[in-house]
C-alpha cells in the first residue's frame, strides 16, 4: 500500500470517528497523521454544518490546527471531565491494549485519556497487531539523570535510545521532558513492564495504555471497521 | 527548644555527616535548612584542610552554596555513580520510612538518592517520628491536568492541596511542576500509597522514601546519635 492509500484510510477512518462529535460536547483532541484527517473532518463540520462543541487538546500541534478552524480549545483544567477522547495509536493488540506517543505527545494524551468518558483510537490496519512491541515504547524521562535511567533499561535488556532530532539534540516534550524509546520487539506481559517502568525514579510516563480505549476505528479498503472493547 | 537551640543540634548533625566524606569521593549534597550546616562544613573542609570531592546537586539552591565555596559540581549524568548522599528529610519512623520534600525539591532528591551507593539523612529529634503523615506528602505533578489529579486525591481521602507561595501563585519545582501537599495526617501503609500515587497519570514522584536510606544522623543535646538500618 502507498503513501496516498494509507493516507484514504486513516482519512476514512477520521471521518468516521468525527460522527462521534455532538453538539454542546466536550471532545478530547489527539495528536499525530490520523487525527489531523479527523480534526479535518471536525473543522468542516464546524463550519459548514454549525456544530459547536469545546475542544481539550494533547498538544500545541492539535491546538494551532482545531483554533485554524474556529474550533473553542479550553484547557483541560477548565472542564469538569470529556465526553470522548479521538485519538491515534502506533499498535493495539486485541486486548486492546495499545502503544502510543510515537509523535512524543504520550503524556498529555494519557492525561486526556484518563479524564475522559469514553476513549475512540483512528488507526490504519498497520497498526493492529497480534502483539505490541514492534513499535519503539516510548518512555517520556526527566532529563536530570536520564543517562542512569537509560543504564537500569539496558541492564533490563529493553534495549533503549535516547530519541534525537536530525541533528543528534534531544528532542523535548511539551512539558520539556525526554522520550526514551525502547526496542522490546514483542512486549508479552504489558501489564508487568507498565509497573517497572512507573515505579523507576525519572520515568514520567510511558506509552503502554492497557485496556483503556473503548472503540477502535480501523481504516479498511472496504470501509471503517469498529472494535469495540466489551471489557470496558 | 527554641530556634537557636534546634539550629545548634542540626549543625551538629551536619558536621558529623561531613566526616563521612572523603576525598575522590563523588558525594550528593541534599537540600534543606540541616543540609546547609552540612555543606558550610563540607566548604570549611575543602578550604581549610584541603578536602577534595566532585558534587552531584539535588537543587539549584545547593549548587550556589557549595560552588561558592570552590567546591566541584558535576552534573549527575556526567557520574557513573554516586558514593555517598546526604540529605534532610521531613519524617522518618523506626522503619526507615520518610517523607521529603517539603522543599520542593523531592524529584531531584529522588533520581540522586536513587543513584547513590550510601544514602546518609541527617535530622534533629523532631523529624523522627512512630508513625509518618503528619508531615504534609508532597506529590510532584504535571501542570496540565493538575485539578483533575487533586479531585482524584480528594476523592481517596487524601487532603489534598496545591502548593501556593505568599502571593498564592502556585509554586514550580525546578522541572516546572506543582507540588500537591497531602494532609494524611498519618501514613499506616506507605507501600500501598507510594504505589496508588505513582500509578495516577500526572503525577511525577511522590515525597515518601520508604527504606532507602542506610543511615539517619539525629542532633541530640547529648551528641548526634546514629540509627543504622539493618534492613539495606
Amino acid at each position: 500500500m502507498d503513501k496516498s492509500e494509507q493516507d484514504a484510510l486513516k482519512k476514512a477512518a477520521g471521518i468516521e470517528a468525527a460522527k462521534l462529535v455532538d453538539n454542546d460536547m466536550i471532545a478530547g483532541l489527539g495528536t499525530g497523521s490520523t487525527v489531523k484527517f479527523f480534526v479535518d473532518e471536525l473543522g468542516r463540520r464546524v463550519q459548514e454544518e454549525g456544530l459547536h462543541f469545546t475542544g481539550v487538546t494533547t498538544s500545541n500541534r492539535t491546538k494551532a490546527q482545531a483554533e485554524s478552524f474556529g474550533i473553542k480549545i479550553v484547557d483541560i483544567d477548565d472542564v469538569s471531565h470529556i465526553d470522548i477522547t479521538v485519538d491515534g495509536a502506533d499498535e493495539v493488540d486485541q486486548n486492546f491494549n495499545g502503544i502510543k506517543g510515537g509523535g512524543a505527545a504520550l503524556l498529555w494524551e494519557k492525561i486526556v485519556a484518563t479524564n475522559s468518558d469514553r476513549i475512540v483510537w483512528i488507526v490504519d490496519e498497520s497498526k493492529v497487531v497480534d502483539t505490541i512491541g514492534r513499535f519503539p515504547l516510548p518512555v517520556e524521562v526527566i532529563p536530570f539523570g536520564v543517562q542512569h535511567v537509560i543504564t537500569r533499561f539496558k541492564n533490563r535488556g529493553y534495549d533503549p535510545t535516547l530519541r534525537v532530532d536530525a541533528e543528534g539534540t534531544p528532542i523535548h516534550t511539551d512539558e520539556k521532558n525526554f522520550i526514551v524509546d525502547l526496542h522490546m520487539n514483542r512486549i508479552d506481559h504489558p501489564q508487568d513492564l507498565a509497573e517497572d517502568l512507573i515505579t523507576t525514579v525519572g520515568v514520567v510516563e510511558h506509552g503502554l495504555f492497557l485496556n483503556m480505549v473503548n472503540t477502535v476505528i480501523v481504516g479498511d479498503p472496504r470501509g471503517p471497521r469498529v472494535l469495540t472493547n466489551s471489557n470496558k
